[in-house]
């Protein structure tokens, strides 16, 4: 984003909606752009290219208020930015001072939890983790957990179709989302999908509007899917001499007849990290860690089942205690560091799961190649991985980043579409992947996305330039 | 469907057609418009409109051959009718005598089975039974189950996004659908989705066609989802004294911690039903029965639970042994008659769950207004219902069907949507329920589904006419 002055004509623009739009909406809550909304102008993956000052910013409280927001927007010829809770890694909520921000922010109750429906109705201002919480007392659990959960809103898990650990077993948000209602880009209100697990009454919109990233439309209120918290849970850990090893590992819990809830794969870098990081001693216990959540009925037929299995495939088995699975997983969400003292960029490349270990096998050519480190942690039951790619500050002019650093982590997205995968498999494309998609997605599929995208927003009001 | 004679124009049109596309494709099977190609004028549910003589049909073997089929039609103004097994059941499939068909069904190899990485990527016109007898060696299924597997595609599936008894664990069709080939409107080809279990590059184009009944493309390769064949399964019958208490009985299942693979739910006159037609005597044990399959670990601490929550809901409950649980799935399946001496509509509206016991509870009224008799048969994990209407043959002119049958019907499928329901839980809008649709729908929201329409297809060359 630019962080020169903004022209007179563009500011006198956006000057001109925010008179307009208090003039039609008495109540609305709007942040003037400057220093105060620096924050709006990036999401978690584009700090350093904040808008100085920041643009305008809508902070609806009703449906209402959004299509009133947008509508104006669009008769200006205004462009609009639908902004979650701005923990997006992949620039999808980045807004230029020119554009009008709309934060769900201020959307954000829970209209209504119904038990016989296994239900919830929610806004999208509503945090993940906050949901949880109201339904833990009634024995009922929102499945999608990305990483963020504690931050990240349900609308921007929805607009990213956010993935997390429990996918394989429980589904991305997308199997999670049963209806939802829309601003579009007129400012018209329609509501999409059933409150029914099933449903096929016309062209399935819902789950179009699901990881669409903010261009089709904004999500106003959505009826998710709701199930019972299993009986039972139990962590397991398996630890085995190298990253090879752990990837045999990993394809005998695919042979086996357990489904565990979550697999997280971590090679020895990612060990040495959390060790460095949270002051523990994994790395000693072996090169890799395959780290596996069960739940659900037979708890103990499944931890046995899994034992043997892991064993067999030559790793050292631990059916741990429920405090130390705990903190496995605690490590596991937030006992990494990231190296402030380093260049480093975060992927988020999937490939089919059994392509996983040539993903990891390929990363010594690459360090060699480019002068840099990469080691990944995986959602092993989805093949999604997450390399971290580092490469020392001595590199390049002190100031920006080396070359070298994107052109290995281009490198290892061209790796990862050669195994059949894909360049983002939960974070979305936002701005910062735009060209990796261009590597994935063939100019005719490309141009079916554009011409969706003109279908439902020919003024290209909604997030122009992001996603597609 | 019109019997009349086609008009010379159309007919010449058509002659065209297969000539120059047998100059194109020398190998392609082309059936000539005639008394053998009726049976591709209409679906299951269309018969009686069938179209003498046939359409014109082409058999691809190849994705290419389909290529040229389409983009030829394109050329020459013709529209093209996708056609599967042709089991539908909405007259999606239905084509006239100006319109070429094409048909999957030679699009038939299994083209590979991965164990490491659970898919399989297969042809439309494999039969889904044909996938899961293949699969079942190596201890691996396909969990999409339509009451037509073992005469339905899988193409047809995905066209309709096809439900099933397991939907409630296993979800639907797409929940099944990892990623698509697509030949478009125009003839080109394209490729959408992963092979593993997350990608989120771009919009959800593969989403988008299932379900879209033929009018946004032809599915020539599917690479779908498999799972483990569960460790066990189980089958327990609870017998009600009412259709009410029956009701009370699912929703003591919902609070329970089970949730079972399947979850059907029988009144007093389905099971007389299946009594008269199987030889049966199931409505001895009671006046409604709620027919449950388990699977998975812990078998046993499953059935124990499920008994106790039925038992305190007032049901008789038998853990049925392997044998009669056999049976009293295949009488689910197969053990009800069609009442061939009376009028009747078959209907596949879909409610909230907890709400079914209300769409029982409006049969009587229905019944007494029109004069028909209405019983259901309900995938009651899901919400969906599968009402039979029936009335006399005495009534109306002996040979059309009375007016009060679609009226009752179209209260009825009143009744679904005012307890925010659907028109159409698993078999789609085709032709038959386009009213209904327009219900159900907002013309705001037809009009965005119209516009994804035009845009990826602006010659109604696909399947005009249906869906949408």
């Amino acid at each position: 984003m630019s962080t020169t002055q903004l022209i007179p004509a563009a500011a006198r623009s956006i000057q001109n909606y925010i008179l307009e739009l208090t003039g039609r909406l008495e109540a609305i809550e709007i942040l003037e752009p400057g220093a105060g909304t620096v924050r709006y102008s990036h999401d978690a993956a584009t700090v350093s290219a904040a808008s100085q000052p920041g643009p305008v910013v809508v902070l609806p409280s009703t449906a209402a208020e959004v299509q009133a927001a947008v509508q104006l927007a669009a008769e200006l010829g205004l462009t609009v930015v639908p902004r979650g809770a701005g923990t997006g890694l992949s620039g999808g909520a980045t807004a230029g001072q020119d554009q009008v921000v709309i934060s769900t922010e201020k959307l954000n109750r829970i209209i209504e939890v119904s038990q016989l429906d296994e239900v919830a109705v929610v806004e999208p201002g509503v945090i993940n983790a906050e949901l949880n919480r109201h339904l833990a007392p009634l024995g009922l659990f929102y499945a999608p957990d990305p990483a963020s959960f504690d931050i990240s809103s349900i609308g921007g898990n929805i607009a990213t179709n956010a993935g997390g650990l429990r996918c394989a077993k429980y589904g991305v948000t997308r199997e999670s989302i049963l209806s939802l209602d829309v601003v579009l880009a007129d400012g018209s209100l329609i509501s999409v999908g059933h409150r029914s697990i099933k449903g096929v009454t016309g062209l399935d919109l819902t789950s179009l509007f699901v990881g669409s990233e903010g261009i089709l439309g904004i999500v106003v209120r959505a009826t998710v899917r709701l199930r019972p918290v299993p009986v039972a849970r139990k962590t397991v850990s398996a630890y085995f001499n190298s990253t090879a090893e752990g990837t045999k590992g990993l394809s005998a819990i695919t042979l086996s007849p357990v489904r565990p809830a979550a697999i997280e794969f971590f090679d020895a870098p990612s060990l040495e990290n959390i060790d460095a990081h949270s002051g523990t001693n994994l790395r000693a216990r072996g090169a890799a860690l395959i780290l596996v959540e069960l739940d659900g009925y037979g708890i103990n037929e499944q931890a046995a089942d899994l034992t043997a299995a892991l064993t067999k495939a030559g790793g050292r088995v631990t059916v741990e205690s429920d405090q130390d699975g705990e903190q496995l997983w605690e490590l596991r969400r937030s006992g990494r560091g990231l190296p402030q003292d380093k260049w480093y960029i975060g992927e988020d490349i999937a490939v089919p799961k059994s392509q996983l270990a040539k993903v990891y096998a390929a990363f010594p050519a690459l360090e060699g190649r480019f002068g840099v480190n990469i080691s990944a942690v995986s959602h092993a039951g989805d093949g999604n991985l997450h390399p971290l790619i580092t490469k020392d500050k001595t590199a390049g002019d002190g100031t920006h980043p080396p070359a070298a650093l994107l052109e290995a982590a281009t490198e290892l997205v061209k790796v990862a579409l050669s195994l059949g995968g894909t360049v983002t498999g939960e974070h979305g494309v936002g701005t910062i992947k735009r060209e990796w998609a261009a590597l994935e997605l063939s100019e005719r599929s490309r141009r079916v996305q554009r011409a969706i995208k003109a279908a439902l927003d020919p003024q290209q009001t909604l997030n122009p330039g992001k996603a597609i």
